[in-house]
């Protein structure tokens, strides 16, 4: 048993901030959470652990990235899309992708979303059965899917090996909490209906989250719209049975309100990736709109390739600015739902929102305490502007999951950081051969 | 003496980057800087001081802020701009400034621009004078302009009174290296034409620069626009003469290629300031733009109570950032530009430029020391990259000015933190009685 005290923030759907407040926590989970006077009397032989002016938050949830490819990051920049992809991370990928950068990489990744509050992910990518490694080991929770694509990828050379592998992982991981299998399609532009119908069907089967690229790029959006006879992406997608309340749907930056009406329909979730957004050039997506149609979207930061970070509290900030700019209206997006987009909204796109993304009684405790004492936090009016604000991944100053402490003040608790840093730094060493950086 | 080694970013004219590099320091300015192989040939008994695998750049530069506003960080957000400023900061800047007040949010908000990498910065707001014993305490320099406005401020009850003030204030720092004084006027659509022209006059005479809020919002712009028979704001005051290469133009969200012509023209520098804008629902400034024009832009965080932070490294990403995904073109504002924008351009802004703002023989040595060591940080192919898309205000190790240390992880060399953020803390709960929050 583990009593805290501390401002608790709990994204519960009351939107309960206690302050004081506590939060008890039993075999990794919340036991009871509330008023700390409350708590103290209810439970008044747990010795308090004291993080009073701290606040206590639920773990971040990054709804969308890539993790390995920290590798690659800032080794390309300010390119136009089609030659950073075509002469820089596609070659690069090639070149390699392999289980041993896959579990260099992840790990690397990993230890930065720790270090930067997140506690669990959404992943796309290759090799997801090494990465359900390194999460395991870890501490954290991840949903991680393996792409399927028309083209031979490092891992599978035709979509049928694809489609093989990510049976046998999925069952592999079927009754875990902390790791759960994905099916993913890369994009409506990259797979052909047969594909996308394939993979959608096989996430139905084995009851499996749908992870989908959906209307990242304008020029996606318009190959779509000639290739299908004026039909949106959406449209499409809808038309081939494959959306409802367990995909989720990346980017959506070119989508129309006709499209978000059918996304409300279905009950998809999106994940809203703005800085990745921003640096490609794809543009900005509607979020005010998203927010007005009632749909859920999380957050997420994309690969560090196209970031140049994994860090939420850079993406909280920015979503909840951009809509105010744009619309030229500072009432939208405010602090609170800009939090809510990063934890709860985060969890229900991961499918895990029974277990993690706010601080309620039967989910695991999986939390954050953010330190308000630097002079960049002072003073403190109200603790959910700053964290929306003003706080940065160097204001988290332990981060656990289950209960169990798996970062303090830069020291990780489950993982062996020199160790792997040198060992990403080896990698990184063969990539700076290969491309002649 | 002091020679030190690491990766040298020197934002010099012809972009040198020495990696390895070396720094010579006498006497408080830059006595060398170029390869670490030739400085240690050269210098042989010097000592290096090894900060191998660290970059060290130049202190960055804030060319807009109103640095006692710390103190209402976070008080109200998300909030239309009327009501934010009738409801909220007005009446709170009426029942709050005084002397002892700006020196308790004067210090906080130095010991937050320390932290984050700031070596100097341009603050328009209310006695000067005592913000100036600040700085010179810290060790940081400072352009501080007081503002003119046509109605009584807490300082002064008439504009006459406001431009005795800065008369005197200007004579008293005549000389100085860390503070230098500027003439504000608040704002085209605060200030009269005659005062506008007065304030300007008086910036000429004592050769100061002149600091204003040109073109913040759209409704500033048509209200300027419909009283000056479809003049712009730019062409009013170049109408009135009061444009020209001592000028520091804030915001300028709402001006033309005309009006940035005459800015070219007229050599006016311009103070962009990207999170404010957004979160007050300003807009975005046309960045892109202004550097197509040959504009001299400099970066600034604004007021805290805009932004929330005194971050430079938080607007230095987001510079880079947002125009790329406005104009949905990748390559706008390389991360380089960026960099240049809150270092040599924020000197150029303040008038700084002969003494700060690149490490070069016979400037101070204004510079901060960047660790790279963290596992967001890694790996490293281009250290431009790390400095503009990945690294934040956590990463800065260490700040000095003249040669002289300031900060070194945490902590403070220059001012008693303790005390600060103590006194901090009881204005703040002033704030909290006075605004009942």
């Amino acid at each position: 048993m583990l009593l805290i005290n501390g401002t608790i923030v709990t994204m519960d759907d009351e939107k309960n901030i206690y302050s004081p407040g506590a939060l008890l926590i039993k075999e990794g989970k919340i036991a009871d959470v509330g008023e700390e006077k409350t708590l103290k009397e209810m439970y008044p032989r747990e010795p308090m652990r004291d993080l009073e002016g701290k606040i206590v938050m639920p773990g971040l949830i990054n709804a969308h990235t890539h993790t390995p490819m920290v590798l690659f990051r800032g080794l390309a920049d300010d390119l136009p899309l089609d030659t950073w992809l075509q002469d820089y991370i596609w070659p690069m990928e090639n070149k390699m992708i392999d289980p041993d950068f896959i579990r260099r990489g992840g790990l690397l990744g990993i230890l930065e979303m720790i270090a930067s509050g997140t506690t669990a992910f959404n992943d796309m990518y290759f090799f997801q059965d090494v990465l359900a490694g390194a999460v395991k080991e870890s501490g954290m929770r991840a949903l991680l899917g393996q792409g399927l694509i028309d083209f031979p990828t490092p891992e599978a050379k035709t979509p049928q090996e694809g489609i093989a592998k990510l049976t046998a992982l999925a069952e592999k991981w079927e009754e875990d909490d902390q790791v759960r299998i994905s099916i993913c399609a890369h994009a409506p532009y990259t797979c052909s209906s047969e594909l996308l119908k394939k993979a959608y069907h096989l996430s139905e089967k084995h009851h499996l989250p749908f992870h989908i690229h959906v209307a990242e790029t304008r020029k996606e959006a318009d190959l779509i719209k000639e290739k299908k006879k004026e039909e949106s992406i959406v449209e499409y997608l809808d038309r081939l049975g494959v959306l409802d309340s367990h995909v989720v749907a990346a980017h959506c930056v070119w989508i129309s309100e006709k499209d978000m009406d059918i996304f409300h329909h279905r009950k998809v979730k999106i994940a809203h990736n703005p800085t990745s957004n921003l640096k490609l050039g794809s543009g900005t997506a509607p979020l005010h709109l998203m927010q007005k149609h009632g749909l859920t979207v999380s957050l997420g930061t994309d690969g560090a390739a196209s970031n140049n970070s994994l860090d939420l509290f850079r993406e909280i900030r920015l979503a909840a600015l951009l809509s105010k700019g744009l619309q030229q209206d500072p009432e939208l997006i405010p602090a609170y739902q800009a939090l809510e987009m990063a934890t709860i909204n985060g969890a229900r796109a991961l499918g895990m929102d029974d277990i993690t993304g706010s601080l309620e009684i039967g989910k695991f405790a999986d939390f954050i305490v953010i330190d308000t004492s630097a002079p960049a936090m002072r003073p403190l009016y109200h603790p959910v502007s700053h964290l929306a604000y003003t706080a940065g991944r160097e204001n988290v100053e332990e981060v656990y999951t289950s209960g169990k402490l798996l970062y303090r003040k830069g020291e990780y608790f489950t993982l062996d950081a020199e160790k792997i840093l040198a060992e990403a730094e080896t990698a990184a060493e063969r990539i700076r051969k290969e491309s002649r950086v």
